[in-house]
This record gives structure tokens, C-alpha cells and sequence, in this order.
């Protein structure tokens, strides 16, 4: 992580529905235990229990009640507490942190619904990681369509609405698109864009040769059979 | 209210225990209406349903696996709420709002645990009242012992502490005391220190005057009496 180099390694897997972040993150992080690294696997929203605690807050009833101002700041609030409860150590650990969106998807989804200002979201984000920011994050990018005919097909969409709001969800799940590559373009060095319209297998070993560049040479100091080989 | 100016007044009420304030906002909010003027009396924390919602999550259990950090973001999305919910709603209809502490109710009670940078707790202050600032904010002054002996008295405080903890209490109210005049010293046009070791009535009659002052002519023409004097 940026905060204290020399320690651990924080990727942050990003993406629309549909583009196989759950598949690709599972499958990296097997491929790295399989080589002898620590790796912790995690998600957002949640991921700590006072992340959980707030997160409930955001789904019961009162949270209609709310504004998404007040909603982008409890998000705020769960992140650090992801963060500071179990990002960070991990990472103070030597661990190779793996988590399930992150700071972009808020930059995206709190961006694309348009009604917060740009530096609202970021002072937010800059509370809320408090300067454990991704080595690395893997976009996973996959055409709008495609994305949500591969959500449906395992159920996680809505299936039976009707055309208007698939036109309506068609055109948003592309804003998020574009605003992701708006991101990997601002922050080439951070972020890597992958084509999820590969097959599983390639995208696979795309994203293992990415996070091993990474690694470098620690990476073999670590395995304990590298003496042998 | 800063905001807008021409709409309402923001006037809020801050001080350490046993100083007063409940009472003194109650006075003053009797007087203003006695004159004519809508007054919105509030508090912090709560003061809105979300901000109640994200008060009973503090109050919890799972609070207590948060940090100061995350229950700093929580008051700010409470405080949030509150602000938008109800404070700039009031003020744009041209009300009064008396509000029983606020923003630095936080500068001071988070300063002083020393846990918090500075920075850190004015970045959230500016995301938390989104330009909605005190016009006039009453510090009600009194020394340490005082306070604490007063708020004893009427059950306010822990009447049966040990003499150790009776120290250490001490100490945190006069730091409190101080951090509140170091704030009535960086911002006097907005600050006013009223000495609280005052009778009720003296107190009273202090405070109105400073808020007729604010309200000026105007508070003349908003009386229905105005024009038979």
C-alpha cells in the first residue's frame, strides 16, 4: 500500500455487473496461495463488523428518510471502518489484500447518479482510506449489454422488467463504463483495464501476470520452496 | 444563516455541563416568539430521523468495535442530516433556528480526546453543514468545578464517582473550557463568551440583546405590534 511501501500488496477489483469480478478475485487469490502468499479476501459494502453495522443502517427503514449525501457519508464511514479494522493490518501483515470494489465504485456510482459534486465524493474517499489507497486496481470491462445479458443469466439482475426500465438500466450501466476508463485513464500507473469479455481463462492469467509484475522479486523470496528450484 | 443571507437566523448554544444551556434556549426562544418571530428550537445529537438513526447505531453494541475515526464520520452524517433535514429548510422559510450545541460541540469534545487531527475534524465539519453556518454561536462560559458541581445538583452528572475519576473529569472540563474560548478567540464576530456564573436572569437578558442586535430593523418590521408603538 502507498501508506508504508515495503509491506503487503492492496488490488482492488472493479467493474460493472456481469464482468466476473467474484470468478476473477476467487481464482487470483487460489493462484497466489497456491505459491505461498498470505492472502485476504474481501468485499464492499461491508467487510468489518462496523462496516456490517452501518450497512444495516442503509438498508432499514429509516434510511429513506435519507438524502444521498448523508447516504455517501455512511458509506464513508463503513469504508473506514474497513480500512482501519481489517485492510490495514492485513496489510501490516505482509498480506496480499484482495477486495471486492473499492473507492472507485463510490467515485462511479455515487458520480453517475450526478447529484454530488465531484469534490464532495473525493474529500469523502480521502477520509474514508485514510491514505491506504490500492496498488493496483483491476477494472474489469466489459461492453453494457453484455454485462447485464451475464447478470441475468445468473439471476442477479432483474429479469422480468419491463423495456423502458432496460433502456433506462442499459444507458446507466454504460455511463459506469465510461466513468471507470475515465478513471484507468486519469490513473494509468494504478489502474489496469481487462477485456471481461474473454474467456474466464485468459482474463485469468492476465490478471495473475499483472499482480506478479507487481510482486517481483519478493514474490519468489517469499515462496519457501524457491531455495529448491 | 451564511448561506443565504436575508433568510433566518442560525444562532446555536454551546458550553460545558452545568452551564445552562437548556434553559437559556428556552428563555431565549420564549422572548422571540413573545416578539413574533418563528423560532425552530433543535438539538444535537439527533435533531432529525436520520440523525436519530444513526444515533442508535452509535449507541449500539456494535459501536463499541468502532473507532473514534468511524464515529467521528457517523455524528458527521447525523449532523448531515440534521442540517438539511431541518436546520436549511427553517432558515430558507425565514425562521429562527436555536440549535443546543453544534459543529463546535465536535471541534471540542473530539479535540480534546486528542485522538483526531485537527484537519481531519474540519474536513468533516465542512462535509457535515455543507455551507450552513452559525450566524451567531452563544458560548456559555463557567469555570470547571462550577459546571460540574451545578450539573451534579440536578442529577445531570455521575454523583457517586470516585475522588480519582472526580480528578480526571475536572481536567477534561477545564480542557473543554478552554478549547471553547481558544474557538471564541480565533472567530469573534461569530463567537460571543456570556458569563455563565451569572443569576439565570442577568444571562438572560445578555443573550437577547445580542441576538435583537443581529436581528436589527428587521426584527422591528417583523413585529405585528410594530406599527401601534
Amino acid at each position: 500500500m502507498s501508506l508504508s511501501s515495503g509491506t503487503g500488496l492492496f488490488v482492488t477489483f472493479e467493474g460493472g455487473e456481469g464482468a466476473g469480478k467474484s470468478t476473477q478475485i476467487r481464482r487470483l487469490a487460489e493462484a497466489l496461495r497456491a505459491r505461498g502468499h498470505e492472502v485476504l479476501l474481501t468485499r464492499e459494502p461491508g467487510g468489518s463488523p462496523g462496516a456490517e453495522a452501518v450497512r444495516h443502517v442503509l438498508l432499514s427503514g429509516s434510511a429513506e428518510a435519507f438524502g444521498t449525501r448523508m447516504e455517501a457519508i455512511l458509506f464513508a464511514a463503513a469504508r473506514n471502518d474497513h480500512v482501519e479494522a481489517v485492510i490495514r493490518p492485513a496489510l501490516l501483515q505482509g498480506k496480499i489484500v484482495l477486495c471486492d470494489r473499492f473507492m472507485d465504485s463510490s467515485r462511479v456510482y455515487q458520480g453517475v447518479t450526478g447529484n454530488l459534486e465531484a469534490d464532495f465524493i473525493e474529500t469523502l474517499q480521502r477520509i474514508a482510506v485514510n491514505g491506504v489507497l490500492p496498488d493496483c486496481t483491476l477494472i474489469l470491462d466489459i461492453p453494457a449489454r453484455l454485462g447485464l445479458e451475464r447478470a441475468k443469466t445468473r439471476g442477479a439482475a432483474t429479469a422480468d422488467r419491463p423495456d423502458r426500465f432496460e433502456k433506462e438500466e442499459l444507458e446507466t450501466h454504460e455511463k459506469r463504463r465510461e466513468a471507470y476508463l475515465d478513471i484507468a485513464a486519469r490513473e494509468p500507473e494504478r489502474c489496469h483495464v481487462v477485456n471481461a469479455t474473454q474467456d474466464e481463462e485468459p482474463i485469468a492469467a492476465e490478471i495473475l501476470a499483472i499482480v506478479n509484475q507487481l510482486l517481483g522479486p519478493v514474490a519468489v523470496a517469499k515462496l519457501p520452496e524457491a531455495a529448491h528450484e
